[in-house]
């Protein structure tokens, strides 16, 4: 399909849907998908559009570039997304190879329509999957008083290969506060946060230890406040007291794979909307 | 809230949307909640608005007629309903009470907004619940030849009582065509269907002799092919080997309770539209 | 059934099975139900035993008296208990009446054997639904001064009433750690945590902001560290944006239900062992 | 850990439990897991038990061949395995690679203790992943009228790799009956059964007509009559009324993937015992 999303938020006001769908009426726009919510609390509006663009009156940018006024008038930020297109996505990753394995297995099936520019790694454990996919591997030497140079040429690397998104899976270090500002919004995490949230070393101890009967993972933006940042999904599975530590990481892998998966996928559909700490998530 | 709920479905076809949000906007109604579902397979559109009309610009009831016109140019179906309000609502029951008592609680909390008229029984087994409820419990006798004469008398209190919908709240009698034709669309019903759907008598004894994992109920409306109506809402749970047939009724009844109570609130509020054998729900 | 239910652990040693499943064997009682566990981590044995005494050899009181050389052997803590049984309980409440009635209702449906003594409320709102369920309802003053009072007054009633378990089913009222002391093991709470759990005022509308994707609710035993005693079961929902703090509310009170009517069922069939801070639980 | 798991069912009798722990403890074995189920309606007994033999008094052959007497005089079918062991697993496919992936990922990571043997296709498509992970592929050709010869060959490879499991992971074709009952119990399917099941072609774009609330995958043992053996596992994940056939099948394939993982798993544990037309599970 010939199309583009359209991701709109603004201050809650008389005629927003009218005043959108009509300016898509106008030019032969046919909206296939929208969703929309209106945050009574914080009196916002919140919108996500589907457009098939095949009949569109007049051209692509120039239906862009002339929602310019309307979105002004509405005090709106919002943003255009042409169909087809595949986010140009870093994938960071110390030793665990779980998540990459799920990103990299879905997307070769064409269910998150992201191309992988490169995957990262502090270790170099993941080099082989990465390699047998194709995927050029960077090992960032981040150890000691390593971190803030491996950081930067992080940073180099995502400028360099015109990254969108990164996605943390399961990267064992924290972002430094410049790299959260940088790349606020387009940076993903996963979580292996047990619930209630365990806090120090060994949580997998630690749960097992208080014997908790739900474990989970959050997929969330990162921001400088870590593990605090947008949450995009959650997991959760049961578990009995005969679950070790051992097992509890067992099926913690399940839910951060099935967590990060879903994450990025509404992510790169463009099915989220960052408001202060949470995310709007139209989910598919 | 001074409200409406318009539900609408039509033939697909270029800036629906536009139109109603412009409708809606030119008499400064405010959609406070607006959901859509273009089916590309079928080229239908189907939309549920909710509506603020405390600062419209004209009487609700010229608003509601002068849609008319816009209908009609869509070929739509649609329906008003104005808000505040609650559905004038039948309960039909035998002798089981779970989801008669789940029903009850649940409208005393104000989660369903429900009116109900009336508890009617084959059995006289609810009459107590219902009178300690302070509602009027109608005994029908339907045994045997007097099930038809039952079926009219039935039909008889659900006019006089001015009823808008009919719930099926495990009353174990098959609807005559008839009356399935007279009230479609307006009757909903909770199957303890097993899944895989175990058939003939005594289902719960071959979920057990079959070994299943998972057990749930259907909550369906219905047509005049018993248990085949579109399906509202269905709840699973899962069970294990040890799990007897009484086991498996007593989590069935959890399914049963559970489905029942999400499938009523979606179709009070409107949250339901029918197309051909399946419903399109869009839930809360 | 005439049977008895054994709890029973002990150090981890050789044989502990073989000598349980011989002294039940050798007075010609049927083990109809054997579940065990052995912590390898803490080293410890856990066991439940269900055993048949239609057949049994000798009396029941010496056939439990008989089993204490065993059990001293073992270094083990034991308690038998007889089949059928009813376990006396008191419900305690402030003004929320839904873990009351879920209650209510599969108690009377024998889905938990237990007998309800009376309903104690530091408020009067449920006093109704005590006594329309034919149960005496005891109006506790616990405002300012009078809590240490009241709690005072509490006590006597469970004593009078000879209370082997004590519900908070939404009790808003902090126990003191005497009376979390004297009733230790016998006091089950239901948490409406939000996982991540949110902490203070007003939890609902800090989850709204937060826009966390699950909420739950977790029942427990009660210790003097309030909301940290031994997890007996938990439960989760999936949640939206656009559900708004009074929805949460709402969705909660569903896992409320669901989790303190299987955590009361898991005790009162005696499927729960309290380790430390966890509790073990052999679900059924 | 050196040990053993014994699988076992017999008729119920008194005495059971006490007569195989008391022949376990006489030769200093060690039960470290015990799961047992009395079947009431069929008056069976089932159990599972790991046993530690470091400290065994005799050898272990010796131990497993003098079970024999006891073995007999309870009338019992009953099975030991030697731990640590990695069962001889054929995984059959055609074209489609997802429940493939999972079991080589989960193999790798130790999740399951298999030992791959081959992959073999009527279909080259999966030949790639079978030869990066450094397995043989057998690619057998089935049109036609080779499908009977094309299964005497696939006999043929799994005699000679000396298999002890086939998992069928959506290998799209219809085993004939002398092959389910040579190897009766040793094969395990994945079905992708929409719940209620749909069948004849397309099931997809039928649950879609239908408007499905659930969809599911069941993973079983095979038998001569396809899809009705003995569930081991079963999974489900909720759609909605958007949900297009395509999307279905990509959340059908979430489900097939966890069931099947969970299947494989229970099955090589020896956590499964078939009775009749279902399967004893004892989870973990």
């Amino acid at each position: 399909m010939q199309g583009l999303i359209l991701k709109i938020d603004c201050p809650d006001q008389h005629g927003i849907v009218a005043k959108i769908a009509s300016y898509v009426a106008d030019y032969a726009g046919n909206m296939t998908e929208f969703s929309q919510f209106t945050d009574a609390v914080n009196e916002k509006f919140f919108a996500r559009v589907e457009i098939d663009t095949t009949h569109l009156s007049v051209e692509v940018e120039d239906f862009i570039d002339g929602f310019n006024t309307l979105g002004k008038s509405l005090h709106a930020t919002w943003h255009f997304r042409r169909l087809p297109y595949k986010m140009r996505t870093a994938v960071l990753v110390t030793k665990t190879d779980h998540c990459l394995n799920e990103i990299l297995w879905r997307t070769k099936l064409g269910e998150m329509p992201i191309e992988i520019t490169s995957v990262i790694g502090n270790r170099d454990t993941c080099r082989s999957i990465a390699e047998q996919a194709g995927l050029p591997f960077h090992l960032i030497d981040m150890d000691g008083d390593q971190k803030e140079a491996g950081f930067q040429q992080i940073r180099s690397i995502l400028h360099e290969e015109d990254v969108e998104l990164t996605v943390l899976a399961r990267f064992m270090q924290i972002l430094p506060d410049w790299f959260c500002s940088e790349f606020g919004g387009k940076i993903i995490n996963i979580h292996h946060s047990f619930l209630p949230a365990f806090i120090g070393a060994n949580p997998y101890r630690q749960a097992y230890e208080r014997g908790v009967k739900l474990i989970g993972a959050t997929c969330h933006y990162v921001t400088s406040d870590l593990d605090a940042g947008p949450i995009i999904e959650q997991e959760v599975k049961r578990v009995q007291h005969f679950h070790t530590p051992k097992d509890l990481m067992r099926l913690g892998r399940d839910c951060e794979r099935n967590a990060i998966a879903r994450g990025i996928r509404y992510h790169v559909n463009d099915r989220t909307i960052i408001q202060n700490n949470r995310a709007i998530v139209f989910p598919d």
